[in-house]
């Protein structure tokens, strides 16, 4: 925190129009021109080798199942580690594997104005989960392990405008959390620092306008999911004088949300969990179900370290999330979902008005599907505001890839009195949550980032 | 959440001219005129038998120690559960006795306005803890157990406004943390409904204007900690315009203070918890420092149930909470600390600038005792501004009482730039923090609330 002598203005109210302008700015003269995007990408691909190969669980480097309880840890104790977790949420009972990882990584997006335009320093990066490896990146990607030096690697570059925020401006710097379903209460800083030191980018790395970033969430797996977690938090979204709901209603709607849910988690062995197995490749569900833990042996030419194995959690499906979007009195709404998820910290999180993997409910008749999807997944075209597929970190998951989808509804499919657990919020809303942690999950966040950067979306 | 077919205005701009309405009424014509207010509670103590005894741990009846760990439970299994806690923070590590208690509890106070001027509905409650038994409480205090029956006793009063807001105007809803060294991760809500219903007060019930709970708050254990966390989460504070630091300053700052500390706390059975020992009874400390478990059997004539037993928290020395307070520009600002306590759900919450037991340090040199708290013992008394002792909350808290303390500071003591964890902050900015969960912790919202109700303090 820096301290003046002369006082600061509370609220930074220049920053919402700033953040318009680089929204509305979809060419730039000073950053990398959007029609040299794909050839710029390629050329960074070229640039390394990188290699990714499947690799048995038993015989990744490093990586052993410990003796006493079957965890999946590394040989450093550090990084991360793959446990069980037994849920209990409202009386429904079950176990998995879970990601453990209680260290608060930081995910940060330098920027500068260009030109009286924000430009946000992007980086190609590779990581081994990623359909295509590289995608657009934040900045910095750095867990604990990388800034406290545990990988023996390379610096990360440009982590020292997030450890000394005091060289710039922080626009964004907030605790997100990570998927509850597949982590144990972990959450990341998510962070923008706007500098005002003259900062050439390096090789990897390019300088974009946040219209620039919006038209390439119209393309499927080229924004990672740590860029579109940090830009969701920053103040992107309209805000609106009316809504459905006032303010103090929704968090008073999320309160009772909250309070009205029973959520136990508690950790256990990882041998102890029951209904999954491990074989020499995966630990896998014995109905081939949710997901599999599965091993990987990586050679980068770019990353801190160039070759490593690790485990990944991959998904057996590909899952539907969606926002059913409704005007009333003009002003979009979107359906939230008070969900909860055995990992959360704190019991629910708002996510999409659907999320779930489509297929684990195949076998099941309509009414005992996920309330909408069927309605979302028969819109006509022409309600279907937005389509695009994207994975979710490739450092821990694996093809881990997720249709989003807007999806116009009317009165006739929902009410304006949604059902329990249903709410109807502004994107101003949700972003004015967003601002603190806790209160949004990371698929409800890319649909935000969605929306807060592409013009004339709703 | 109510559905309008009209859209609500997102902000209620009203609120804070209406709080600040109710602030500077000091006398009411409707409600109980606060010359009165000695008389009335006197009377209502009058009224009912109250008596609480202390009575041996291994005597509570209905309560027991599990021959498997020792934990000390209620044997219908509800209520809460004393049991251990293994806590490593930042490399510190230890073990204590908890209190776990999984499930949100409601505190509400109904608001009405009378003549223009909101009046919020007080109830004289029975704590068997409290200093003097009776104090001034919330309209509603209700466990989950009490609203689901299980204490089979008669229905809690006005409950139904708090279930069901509909019925009335949401003007403050949050899940707030309870005591991190004494709960673990308990929370809960804490709310304000303004009603138009027609409400006639119950005997032990009366109606206050801020203002005149503000001038109870003046005196020794009368105002109850469950009003004052509820008075500290309604917007009472002014909206300073400037500040030392901006609003996204200081959230960077917490979102940092969260994200530099390493806290590991897991339950362990209570027989397991080392340096703690088990008389008939109590259960403490070896070198009877911190607290004991304590039991007391209860009667009382204006309860759900007439007579009980159970086990009571009982700190073993006074507590000191104070906040230091500097202007700058003109401007108060509050030092806060980002405190970890073991029981807390996220690490960090803001605290006062000094909250400890004082005697717990006194055999160490002044370097070593915590930051200001000897500054503030000594400070001269045309520094202190505030001065009171309340009492933690009585339904788990035995005599558990506090010194709150405002303190004026100036340069010498304590620079602009304060030490690392520490922060300048304004009552404004605190209480736009209140208004979501875990960010201050119970301390900082009782001084918080004594800023926001007493008129022209700092």
């Amino acid at each position: 925190m820096t301290i003046a002598t002369v006082l600061a203005a509370r609220d930074d109210t220049r920053l919402p129009t700033r953040i318009a302008r680089s929204r509305l700015a979809v060419a730039t003269d000073t950053g990398l021109r959007t029609e040299d995007f794909d050839a710029w990408l390629a050329g960074r691909r070229a640039a390394h080798r990188f290699t990714v190969e499947r690799v048995p669980l038993t015989k990744i480097d490093g990586w052993s199942f410990e003796p006493d309880g079957g965890n999946l840890v590394h040989r450093s104790g550090r990084f991360f580690t793959v446990e069980g977790l037994h849920a209990v949420i409202d009386g429904r009972e079950w176990q998995q594997p879970i990601i453990v990882q209680p260290e608060v990584g930081i995910l940060g997006i330098l920027a500068k104005e260009f030109d009286g335009v924000l430009h946000f320093l992007m980086q190609a990066k590779m990581e081994p989960g990623n359909p295509g490896l590289l995608q657009l990146s934040p900045t910095v990607q750095a867990t604990h392990s990388n800034y406290t030096g545990v990988h023996r690697g390379a610096e990360v570059r440009y982590l020292e405008y997030f450890i000394r925020p005091a060289r710039g401006r922080v626009l964004t710097d907030v605790l997100q959390s990570e998927h509850g379903s597949w982590f144990l209460c972990k959450s990341n800083r998510n962070m923008i620092v706007e500098t005002f030191d003259d900062v050439p980018p390096d090789d990897d790395f390019c300088w974009l306008t946040l219209g620039q970033i919006g038209e390439l969430l119209h393309r499927d797996n080229v924004v990672n999911m740590d860029a579109r977690s940090i830009l969701a938090c920053a103040p992107t979204a309209p805000v609106e004088l009316g809504a459905v709901s006032s303010d103090m209603d929704v968090l008073s709607w999320f309160t009772n949300e909250r309070a009205r849910h029973d959520v136990r988690a508690r950790r256990i062995p990882l041998a102890a969990v029951a209904d999954w197995v491990r074989t020499d490749d995966h630990i896998q569900h014995v109905g081939n179900r949710y997901f599999r833990v599965s091993g990987v042996s990586v050679e980068a030419g770019n990353r801190e370290v160039t070759s490593w194995m690790q485990p990944l959690i991959e998904p057996v499906g590909m899952s539907l999330c969606a926002f059913l979007v409704r005007r009333f009195g003009g002003v979009p709404h979107l359906l939230v979902h008070a969900r909860t998820e055995g990992g959360l910290l704190d019991t629910v999180e708002l996510g999409p008005t659907v999320q779930c993997t489509p297929e684990n409910y195949a076998h099941l008749a309509e009414p005992e599907r996920p309330p909408f999807l069927d309605l979302v997944r028969r819109a006509a075209a022409d309600r279907i505001r937005y389509d695009a597929v994207h994975s979710d970190e490739g450092g821990r998951f694996l093809n881990a890839v997720s249709r989003y989808l807007l999806v116009e509804a009317g009165e006739v499919e929902v009410g304006a009195e949604p059902p329990p657990g249903y709410a109807w919020v502004t994107p101003g809303q949700l972003n004015s949550l967003a601002r603190h942690g806790h209160y949004l999950n990371m698929q409800a966040r890319t649909l935000l980032a969605v929306i807060g950067l592409l013009n004339g979306l709703l």
